[in-house]
């Protein structure tokens, strides 16, 4: 079986991307992170889905949350930003965007896949429901394929890497779908910035919105627990 | 003062291309990186170093080690290569290349970089002596602003970043006189790749070589201090 790497977040994404590159006949490599994030439900969400998708590894990489600088996914200062009112700065860039953080997730994801020799990267990036994010989107994604092939050995050597974002033009509902028709119990999958002590989702932050938004228009039940 | 980030090891070409950032009027923040290397010595060096350029902030990164898989640099089981036959692999590259090294380095300076509304970066990384080593070379560099400049929200806004690489295509001769020219005290730094308990350089890894090297064709005397 061909090696691929799964970034793998334990949100619904990433946890659809990994069924997908399952499906494909990859035999999984999946890499999720620890930067501090205000608690510990998406890790353990990403240990479920990575049980689910039987991958071969699973490696949760420790980053010194300093990097990213404060914002109102690390910082217990910064509330995150929920209702109606989602707040943007002033240049409409969601609050908890992270700076740099999915070039840091696919540089590691880069290291492993040398060391493994393997030649295909999978990111559950979506352009429709972050549009604000600009290490989402398609010409990001093609930048850095062509950089990551000429930062390596194995690039140089002519063998060439992927990055596969099979998502990356999905609404939410059509990742729903997708994720359903191969299997996934999305009940495993944590999407909440600001979920309760037990886990429990707020229900209005915009990870939750988006979430809840996604299964209504896929005309399905949402497995998600909100606590409001 | 306008900012820039400096990647600085603690060996003589960081310094030297950190002496180049702050003599044409840059505010340095150095950032030095810890991935299990063998010894500490290179750090102490790092730490020398930024004293010395008298920087703003200097932040040393942990990175954890298994990221980058066994090599000669961290790897107490792979012996580092010594004397006249440097070994190299199949494919000519050296066996103390680190995958994907640079392109880790770089992403936390750019997150960094985006952090600090800074939009300079310097790279000590030279083609000349490395050429074995993909992340060395002026493509890959010019391949990683382009991305950069795609990732980040200043990117898209227009605020260009650049990774300056001032001594891509210098001599070791040449970065140490225009370092020696500017008063560097190359003593403080650390080029060995396998140092005694002293923190003496072996004199044969090729690290140490190419420092060798360096001296002589520069016709300066060389301070560093060899055990053999």
């Amino acid at each position: 079986m061909k090696k691929a790497i799964l970034l793998l977040s334990g949100g619904l994404d990433s946890a659809t991307c990994g069924l997908i590159a399952r499906n494909v006949g990859f035999e999984i490599y999946a890499m999720s992170f620890f930067y501090g994030q205000r608690h510990d439900f998406e890790l353990n969400a990403a240990k479920k889905v990575a049980s689910f998708l039987d991958v071969k590894e699973h490696r949760i990489v420790n980053i010194d949350p300093t990097a990213f600088g404060s914002n109102a996914l690390t910082s217990s200062n910064i509330d995150v930003p929920k209702g109606s009112n989602i707040s943007k700065d002033s240049s409409d860039i969601p609050i908890t965007y992270v700076p740099a953080r999915n070039t840091i997730f696919l540089s590691y994801a880069l290291a492993w896949a040398e060391v493994l020799n393997c030649t295909d990267i999978f990111i559950g990036v979506n352009d429709v429901d972050y549009s604000g994010y600009p290490d989402c989107r398609p010409e990001y994604i093609a930048a850095y394929e062509r950089m990551a092939n000429l930062a390596t050995v194995s690039g140089i050597q002519g063998q060439k890497l992927k990055i596969h974002t099979p998502l990356i033009s999905f609404s939410k509902a059509e990742i729903i779908k997708t994720g359903l028709s191969g299997g996934i119990d999305y009940s495993i999958t944590h999407s909440c910035y600001d979920p309760d002590a037990h886990g429990n989702a707020c229900g209005s932050c915009d990870s939750c919105q988006i979430r809840k938004k996604g299964f209504e228009e896929a005309q399905t039940a949402d497995p998600t627990v909100y606590n409001s």
